[in-house]
């Protein structure tokens, strides 16, 4: 069963691989109007999810996450289906061009991964924006959703898979949907056909997916950021740029969890009123031993709250003497995810910036900006801690890679140096 | 103890990331300076190595790849680190640049991937390259190669930790040599410090290492390369390509394994001297069933033949009706590592080159380009069949990813739409 859908997700695939941005982007206008088109139907069973959610108790911001039908959220869906086929093609892109002798011409060209399987929350919306970003960049998707959206996730789908198939050049099973927990397991085993796993979710979640699969797993477990606040920092900057950090969504991965204060900070006074907005923000503060003083929403630090994602209003702060020891912390304790340095101190901040290894490293900012709309990529399929093909918010091109086209006229290695015969390579940098 | 190495090797790396072109560059100049210094103390290691295989009665030609002294063989591996010094640096270079808002800019740059565990054959030589290739890309890099050479290795790798530490800015443990299978075994666990693997080797290896690890893994466990010759063929390119894609080194990767013949080729006869020049050129030819007869260097073809890496002077064909039915055969059996078509007629040959989904797909020119020296990387670490990160001959640039810096004034999110505020970001691209 899984391998009958992953099978065919690889047949799309190449299919799909080979359509033209208009065809691709044409596809995403139907599938817009198909969704338009069946508002009631979809509403109606999206109605069926929370009236489940709240026979089962659910919490109330489940709830409120699940509902399609308010606040215009079902029309910007559908914009932004619209939005991503208006974005520039990622595909057949000339990344390299050399001529290696005469009519011998190597070229390199962005080209789609193949097939993704995603796991994603119980947000509806989501399996719109997710289907627009795999047939933009000319990816079959498996999609597996939170399963209190279910009946509405199958309605879109539907809609999708319909639409795609009388409507358009994209193989309907380009996008499948499959629906338990059992099925990804079995998927997890089909790296002949799928060939990057996008997990979105909790910690756990991730974790357990990397855990179970060989194929690669692209994302992140923890967001586990940290801002260091320099001996050169302008305190108000600081203050803004933290409390900002870290209320301005708790729960985000782009939260930040942990604090680094200069020495000089505590002598002055200022890491007092830093802590003290903290505080006016009703954020509970983990003080490491030399900060602690027992206080209202103020807890003694252990060593494990400084590798810790609280996503809640927590943060851990701790001292440090320099930004050697900032930096050396950062490195070993964060999740590579977003770090932050505040100083005006142009010298510091670039050894900050160079010496720190994650995917975004930040000066005088709040680490919320780590997002694919704020960068600009129109939206994300989720955010990379890993240390390869991806990392940060992953937009479109996340989602291609590139392979090399040869065009000769007869040539054959046996003519050239180092295989048999005379001839020397021009490699001539065309592009 | 592994996890001390990666620890090691990681510090290391946070160090050497920081590091400039030049300093990067001079520290593989002081190394090869180092390799010919050492010259008679490390061919001594080698001759110890060489009387242990004949000792063991290796194969000769296992044998002479451990030689090092014959054919100026040590003088070139010293002027191949020097040459990959003077490649172009990989680091730091800005792939993207985007205003958010007025003072807040978005710089997308390239970094290095971090750790690499390196496992390759017996040739000693391999340690030099890819110790340039690791340091000039910024990594650290934790070596492990074929026992065979195992005096050599130490011989070579004292020399370059001890370049290291006395003469330039790349920390020591920057290049770490292990000695034994089950300290891979163990470092195949660290995923916390180790950021890539990177096995060359037999096939089995390479399943097994990907087995083994939650680590990304680049590199190719086969290499079943496939040339369809399409009715609209020259005869004498197809023969000339063939030949020389199957016998210019038969045990490469990049060596054909399978052909596809259009079924006209065999009713003009043209099929039939393409298997005659395969034959003169000692090939033994897996026919399918509708070409087999009974004939010397022939046998019928099993299924599985096609699947397969043959890596000896054999190669499997079998007849096609369409280009179409070329790419769908290729798509499910290749290993997506270099795949090739013959033909005149250019709307074909696009179809092909746009179809194929490998990382190499070549028109009219032999399977054996497909390698880092003849593609102009100057040399390579290896070549890859992921779908992912970097695939096909892997340099320089396959070792770097890339990273974000965002430098602002005190920006904090709550002031934008989308997270509580009003304003709206500029994205207005730089570069």
């Amino acid at each position: 069963m899984s391998e009958a859908i992953a099978k065919q997700a690889h047949l799309a695939s190449t299919t799909l691989k080979t359509l033209s941005d208009k065809e691709r982007s044409l596809a995403l206008y139907k599938i817009k109007e198909g969704l338009e088109a069946a508002k009631d139907e979809i509403l109606a069973a999206n109605r069926k999810d929370m009236e489940l959610a709240e026979a089962n108790h659910l919490s109330s911001s489940l709830i409120k996450r699940l509902d399609l039908s308010k606040n215009g959220k079902y029309d910007s869906m559908c914009e932004g289906v619209l939005d991503v086929s208006n974005l520039e093609d990622p595909l057949n892109k000339i990344t390299l061009q050399t001529e290696l002798d005469d009519g011998l011409t190597l070229t390199r060209l962005t080209c789609p991964v193949g097939v993704l399987l995603i796991i994603f929350e119980s947000r509806p919306e989501v399996i719109a924006n997710i289907t627009a970003l795999a047939i933009k960049s000319g990816n079959a998707a498996i999609l597996k959703g939170g399963k209190e959206s279910l009946n509405t996730f199958q309605a879109m789908a539907n809609v999708i898979n319909s639409t795609l198939d009388t409507e358009t050049k994209v193989p309907k099973n380009a996008i499948q949907l499959v629906s338990t927990r059992g099925e990804v397991g079995d998927l997890l085993n089909q790296d002949r056909y799928i060939d990057l796993v996008i997990p979105r979710g909790s910690n756990e979640l991730v974790r357990n997916i990397k855990e179970n699969t060989k194929i690669p797993v692209l994302g992140h477990a923890d967001g586990i950021c940290s801002i260091y606040v320099d001996k050169d920092a302008d305190l108000e900057k600081a203050k803004r740029i933290l409390v900002d950090s870290k209320t301005n969504y708790p729960a985000g991965c782009n939260a930040v969890e942990s604090v680094l204060v200069h020495q000089q900070l505590v002598d002055n006074g200022s890491c007092h009123e830093i802590l003290a907005a903290f505080k006016d923000a009703g954020v509970t503060l983990h003080l490491s031993q030399e900060l602690y003083k027992e206080d209202k929403d103020t807890v003694l630090a252990t060593e494990t709250d400084f590798s810790k994602e609280f996503l809640s209003l927590d943060v851990a702060v701790k001292t440090v003497q320099s930004v050697e020891e900032a930096i050396s912390h950062i490195n070993s304790h964060s999740s590579k995810h977003t770090d932050c340095i505040v100083t005006e101190n142009k010298t510091v901040a670039d050894k900050f910036l160079a010496g720190i290894d994650s995917a975004g490293v930040y000066w005088n900012c709040s680490t919320r900006f780590a997002d694919g709309f704020r960068y600009g990529f129109g939206t994300e399929v989720g955010i990379s801690t890993n240390k390869i093909h991806a990392r940060g918010p992953v937009g479109l091109e996340g989602l291609v890679c590139y392979y090399y086209q040869l065009r000769g006229n007869g040539h054959v290695a046996a003519d050239y140096k180092g295989a048999g015969g005379t001839q020397v390579f021009k490699h001539k940098r065309l592009i």
